[in-house]
């Protein structure tokens, strides 16, 4: 399983994903789920990955044109002039890669599916976010629904749907982040730290802040342990019923 | 689906359910899913249910035993010497149910699983708390983890996880109970109100407090709006990380 939230601010966009992969529960691996492609000055465009490792892994080298040599490489995903097409590009690619799989004789135990994330500016549109099925379609993160979820969604959803605003500066998206993350990071143990960041300040065209919370983290730690306390307190706030 | 939680407290054991069924999302109604059965002084029983409703009311009717004359009826459950004894017949009559709908030569298009919680006291023990599986078998609440759910359990599990307190008092355990609801409710179109709090005081053998919260309930209107405020006030108190 995994976890993986992108956050559409008015600000720009914040993306934010765990790193443990499984293939049951006795093989659990560390990898890196998000992806960055810059053309600075035009465009930026940030990728999660949730689903079959293979599958994701495939798609992102396909994107990066890792069957080329590396000096020939110019990654298609950074010459379209939209968002939009550079969704339609990845839901293809990724439509693609799993159709692929499915083909070779082999029936796998689990599926090849994955979903994915994509989000980013191109110079002349607005910063947009989409979320990409395996079926190769996708939809829009807008102002009713302005942020996205994969993978383990549900533990860290609640605080999502009532502490989110889009007005809230990237500090404070980082910290409502860190909650969610933690309240999943808690009840499932398929979604685990290290934790990847990455900032995308609006007309910027360039990485904003990108960090990886670890388990030591001195903040994650802050947040982690302080939800605890903070959460009690604001139960206390509220009145006891009359039985 | 379905929400329901039970709670083994210090003081006894609360229950909350909520009342919708579903069979698509063109089909809701509402059903009680919480049953009790009290012989005063000796036994009190309380017992939460989730999945096909044909298994689970045809479980709580033979429990109930409404296949005899009204006046014949000494409900078998209330005979036992033990929890464990209640745990293992309900487990067996539920079994059995879905043993006997699967054999019909009609294939459902859904199974007929359910899944149970029952809890309660027999005079001479202690007051216990099981989960009990479509299969029959069963595990019981302990100190470590002192909370049962069934049904649509994610989105209302961290606030449990974060906030529950074995020594809380009645009037803190049904607050706890209105926020996890709450979460899920808002979360998950197929858990709904009206939502059935049944109390059992330790020691008592006879039920204590019962209540149906309706939609225009005062208290559980403040639960729901006053959480969304208390929990920004909570999430304003931890600090900013520094980027």
């Amino acid at each position: 399983m995994t976890y993986c939230v992108g956050l559409k601010l008015n600000r720009g966009l914040v993306f934010m994903s765990d790193t443990r992969t499984n293939a049951g529960l006795d093989n659990i691996s560390t990898y890196r789920k998000m992806f960055t492609w810059v053309d600075e000055g035009e465009s930026m465009i940030t990728m999660m990955t949730a689903g079959n490792l293979a599958t994701t892994q495939s798609v992102v080298s396909l994107i990066d044109e890792r069957n080329k040599a590396p000096t020939d490489r110019h990654p298609a995903i950074l010459e379209f002039h939209s968002m939009f097409q550079v969704a339609k590009y990845v839901g293809q690619t990724l439509k693609e890669v799993i159709a692929q799989h499915g083909e070779n004789g082999e029936r796998a135990e689990s599926y090849f599916n994955a979903t994915m994330i994509v989000g980013g500016q191109v110079k002349g549109s607005e910063p947009r976010l989409f979320l990409i099925y395996p079926e190769g379609n996708f939809i829009e993160a807008g102002d009713d629904t302005p942020f996205l979820q994969i993978g383990e969604m549900k533990y860290g959803r609640p605080i999502l749907v009532r502490a989110f605003d889009a007005g809230m500066s990237f500090e404070e998206a980082v910290k409502l982040l860190l909650v969610s993350f933690d309240s999943t990071i808690k009840a499932n143990l398929s979604v685990g730290l290290p934790l990847d960041l990455q900032i995308y300040e609006r007309d910027s065209f360039r990485k904003g802040n990108q960090r990886r919370f670890r388990t030591n983290d001195a903040y994650f730690q802050t947040i982690s342990h302080g939800w605890g306390d903070a959460l009690k307190q604001a139960f206390d706030t509220l009145p006891n019923i009359v039985l």
